[in-house]
């Protein structure tokens, strides 16, 4: 393996110093150079954004070359722009914004499992309340299941709920999956998920901004939640109650521009709340589906989807004189033919001979006071 | 009573020769005038659009002052244009086109019940399948009570189901209902309906377009649905497979510059897809209450909505400092106060005391590690 560039063991260092997201170093990093915004860090003055007394306990345990190394023996891979790896997708976090005072492009991220960064677009995030009701899980593991068919690959966090749900659909489909943690690659969060972790890791990749042996902590997360917009082509949301953090997720694939989708649920329930207020402000397109999904984050005409239909009933295969006069049987109580040819506007005869021919196709019946429909519905 | 003016009796008389929504027939009632259009239809010559020939037999038997003396022994009354009763919505049907070679303004309406039709609006045509489900019923049933609460009437077509539902809101909450019925407003459709439709007439109106004596015809239930479409200012769907009956009430509704909405429901069941499709092509509002339809046909500003809010957490009665320091504490192992001073951007001691403030309220905790978050969620 060769030494790591100065610049990796820079980005290496300030993905070290500093917390996921923060706009500040995020935007210096970009702006300077990560070797001049490190160079900077350590000079010993005070600076007016208050950065340098963040990080002024860590800079004095950095060792960035022996992090590399040590992460390297752990599987662990440190993945900066400029890599072959890294996906175009991430660097339009240069333009999309803060949101809770996070933005930016990550210095860095690291990665673990074989999925390379760069072959997950077209990816799909699927993400959603993590308490979920059983709907929500199997819908999100439905729409999971089929994107992963499809070649799109799921990108959610690993959280509880449909998270999980989705993770689970996409290996279920025997299709790698990216789950991005608010923690350390190295740690398990939430800890019951550690089967689940090692079952994405073994095809996908468990991918965090923050550096190992990090916790996850409330920013961490709002961070994180940018990282997986930014990983897909489009994000779905399933069930989200109002102010979910799911719909951080959603405002995030907004603001960079992204497919962003919801799946509706009962009304009766809280759980899918906060995506229909955003499917009624126009902010979320109604999806019901993998198929409605997939003609979202596809590329035009690659995925196509059939409005939904009725299947095709025996009425369709009629002639139009035999619909319109089908059209003038009564539902309930029968009538005589020559009734049934003056609603119709057809001659008494050629009605005799019409219902006679929807008789055999059991469209219309006879009782002793006349014709009638048969089973057919009456609207 | 007065006897009834020459129109009257015209209208009445095209109203039996006719059938409802017949195009020719209403627009040549509104271009010609009642009297004329029956007087060339009493020629006894051929016309090129075959109206005469359609009507020829029923020409015979007419009797309109007879049949209009019999309707009001049975409490029935003949709204036509230009009663003070008539309702203004309707007439709007005229420039609304046609839909299944249906449309324009009726001739007249029969109506039963001391519900006047001027006194409908604003109305709420509350529609949707027949084949409902449980769901859907207590949907259509609380958006109808809720409405009528509000003082606005709602009308539907006494069907199984959502239509059922519907009625049964608003007559739950004690207040008119209006049923629409594709037969004569003297018989009862669907028959297990006699005692919906006593109910509804005892406060509401049951109308129709078709006679007194006529039964329901498929053409009869599509051309019923224009009716209840015009006399109501907006019309909310609950539950509609592809191509069911109430989407062609919502065809109407939007060609009559309507206010147009669904209810969404379980994706996993196919009883919301045709309400589906609509949000998502647009031609529907997804709506989720009834208050989320008052604020769509309530005058501006009548109805007012609130976003739904997740309710006031403790997180939010802190102080931005105390909020900054909670979202550097991990999620589940605890840390020492310095590592949470550190992440925060605050220093030690006051991290110390915000942290055993936030303690107190039970947002954080501690274990054997340091600090952690209490049972607050993460993100």
């Amino acid at each position: 393996m060769t030494a790591p560039s100065d610049e990796r063991l820079a980005r290496a260092a300030l993905s070290r110093l500093g917390e996921p997201g923060d706009l500040r170093l995020c935007h210096l990093a970009a702006e300077l150079g990560p070797q001049r915004l490190l160079a900077a860090l350590a000079e010993d003055r005070p600076r007016d954004d208050g950065l340098r007394d963040d990080v002024a306990e860590r800079l004095r345990h950095l060792d960035p070359a022996a992090e590399l190394a040590r992460a390297a023996r752990q599987g662990i891979r440190f993945v900066v722009p400029g890599d072959e790896e890294w996906p175009d997708g991430l660097d339009d976090l240069a333009g999309a914004g803060a949101l809770h005072e996070r933005g930016g492009v990550p210095v860095g991220l690291w990665v673990r499992g074989p999925l390379r960064l760069d072959e997950i677009a077209p990816g799909l995030a699927v993400v959603g309340s993590r308490a979920s009701t059983t709907y929500g899980d199997r819908v999100a593991a439905d729409v999971a299941a089929e994107a992963s068919l499809a070649g799109v690959t799921v990108v959610s966090g690993a959280a509880f709920g449909i998270d999980a749900a989705a993770h689970q659909g996409a290996l279920g489909a025997r299709r790698p999956t990216v789950a991005v943690l608010a923690c350390g690659v190295d740690k398990v969060y939430p800890a019951a998920h550690r089967a689940l972790l090692d079952d994405v890791v073994r095809t996908g990749a468990v991918v965090s901004e923050a550096a190992p042996g990090c916790a996850p902590q409330r920013v961490r997360f709002l961070a994180r939640n940018r990282v997986i917009a930014a990983l897909a082509r489009g994000t779905v949301v399933v069930e989200a109650a109002a102010r979910s953090g799911a719909l951080n997720t959603a405002t995030w694939a907004s603001a960079l521009g992204r497919v962003v989708a919801g799946v509706p649920g009962p009304v009766t329930s809280g759980s899918s709340a906060g995506v229909h207020e955003r499917i009624r402000n126009g902010s979320m397109t109604l999806v019901t589906s993998g198929a409605d999904v997939l003609e979202l984050v596809g590329s035009a005409g690659e995925h196509l989807v059939e409005p939904p239909r009725a299947p095709t009933t025996r009425r369709d295969r009629l002639t139009a004189r035999q619909r319109q006069l089908l059209d003038a049987v009564p539902v309930s109580t029968g009538v005589p033919a020559d009734s049934v040819a003056r609603v119709a506007g057809v001659g008494v005869l050629e009605a005799a001979s019409l219902l006679r021919r929807l008789e055999t196709i059991g469209l219309v019946e006879r009782d002793e006071d006349g014709w009638r429909l048969g089973r057919a519905e009456p609207a």
